[in-house]
């Protein structure tokens, strides 16, 4: 290939670890997957990576000198300064020298964020952004995650727990109880998870609701039977944006974003999730707060994270 | 004076406009007020400022090529990249290019933030943050108000609203009215204003309060009453240091702060503020939020601004 400089963005999930090679224009050269070896505590990953790099790289013809680094996504807490790792439960490492120990394998220079992080540089670089300055985004899926850029930079804070809004508390006494030990998390009261539950305790009052019928019931038959008038999907849904709105806008107080992005299983009902959503957030937004951003639903799905972690690259050099 | 480089603070209030030189070091050399000149909704404060600069400089000796700059915080929204003023109402201003027009009479390059905003970065650089890389500052007065610093960087937001956090909304449903034209935000639960309201709401079920005898009741005399158990006092403090632990956590779940500063009059209360407020916040944040941070009061009381100002040139330059 030619003599442009590359960026290698990795997203390590639970089951699978997402890579992709691009330009630092964004062109996306090459997208892949290779298995999350968690044995023994996840000790083989970061050379499980080096190797899918190096082959990908050979496969490519891109020059060493051409690799500008390795931007890295992870679902845990990390410092970002030094790509250590503090914790990431779901991949078995505590207090893992990760960064460094890429590096060595390596021999690129590599940056390491949260993957809720990485998730929101990506769709303001390449997805629904369009880089702004000042972003919120927010995950709904079995829990809510969520990245803050301000002044174009992510936010990480003093170890690495910035922008951990699904466990911002939005029922001060009482409410359900989180994964994190506290009740009431915003996680309980929006995700997709509590959209269900929320619904099976509101179907014990509301007998006639279509939704008595359905198995297995998701958050998507939900919306399926709120778009079709339903009582109580509609009770829920009202619930669900009042205080999801609520959040937002909170939080928009203090970050002031030109955009808030919507991604997450639970975004994929579009404009019937938005425009509810937009109405709370303006009663509860000032004016002028109101009026500087606009609403957006994620649009690169599942290649965020890998995309943000090659802007993560490019960003840093 | 020797040929150290010197920033000029200024910070613009509703009735007196303070200045200060500093040396980059944060050596105070001068400091002083003017009256601030609202007549012709304050079209002279411009060259008010920039004489009294020209004056000060001449006093100390201090020749132009060793002055760096003028930073400036006014209580307004602002556009900070231009020191365009969108409005600032106590002064008069409306779409008013201030920074360009200091600049054009001063010669020196200005740059205008919000004057909470700069107390947070004056506080963070000579006060009670220690320059600390994410803070959350909170100034409890008449109002609430606030700056934060992430990444080392005040927020300043999509058009100057960041941090306006006496706006967030502690009371979904109801709640005082409050000057902004919503109800229930922060400001109406938590300022000195608040407090007062809140012990004479209280005072009504509550005949035997001390407090009922106290004439032109002042939030520093509901801590004094409260220091001596007095009931009114007591629930009222515990309402407000509740509200205010969780607003402050739900900010940090966002920002992740090293530090947060309490400043403003209801700041003089000291630790029978800070103790119950650590309590609450405890009790709201994630346990690594609350590792990660620190409570202190802020230290510098009306200089924080003008110091602000300072620190905006030399972080400019």
């Amino acid at each position: 290939m030619s003599s442009d400089k590359y960026c290698f963005g990795v997203d390590i999930g639970g089951t699978t670890i997402k890579l992709a090679v691009l330009s630092t224009k964004g062109e996306i050269f090459k997208k892949w997957e290779i298995p999350t070896n968690k044995s023994q505590r996840g000790k083989h990953i970061a050379y499980d990576i080096h190797e899918a790099i190096e082959a990908a790289r050979s496969e490519l013809d891109i020059h060493k000198s051409n690799i500008l680094g390795i931007g890295v996504g992870a679902p845990g807490f990390i410092n970002t300064k030094t790509g250590f790792i503090y914790v990431a439960v779901n991949i078995g490492w505590e207090d893992y020298d990760f960064g460094n120990e890429l590096s060595k394998l390596s021999g690129y220079p590599v940056w390491v964020d949260n993957d809720a992080n990485l998730a929101a540089l990506g769709e303001n670089w390449l997805g629904a952004g369009n880089g702004a300055e000042n972003v919120i985004a927010v995950t709904l899926g079995t829990g809510v995650g969520g990245g803050i850029i301000a002044n174009g930079q992510i936010i990480s804070g003093a170890n690495g727990m910035a922008a951990e809004i699904g466990h911002m508390t939005v029922i001060s006494n009482g409410g359900a109880p989180c994964n994190c030990g506290k009740t009431g998390c915003l996680e309980t009261e929006a995700s997709a998870t509590a959209i269900v539950r929320k619904v099976k305790e509101a179907l014990v009052t509301i007998p006639d609701s279509s939704l008595n019928k359905v198995e297995d019931l998701t958050a998507k038959d939900v919306f399926r039977a709120a778009a079709a008038h339903d009582p109580a999907a509609n009770k829920v849904l009202t619930s669900v944006t009042d205080t999801l709105g609520l959040a937002i806008a909170n939080l928009a107080i203090a970050v002031n974003p030109n955009k808030v992005i919507i991604g997450g299983g639970v975004s994929k009902a579009g404009d019937q999730l938005l425009n509810p959503l937009k109405e709370t957030f303006k009663s509860y937004a000032l004016a002028r707060t109101f009026e500087a951003c606009t609403f957006e639903i994620a649009e690169l799905g599942n290649d965020a994270g890998v995309i943000g972690g090659a802007y993560l690259v490019k960003e840093n050099l």
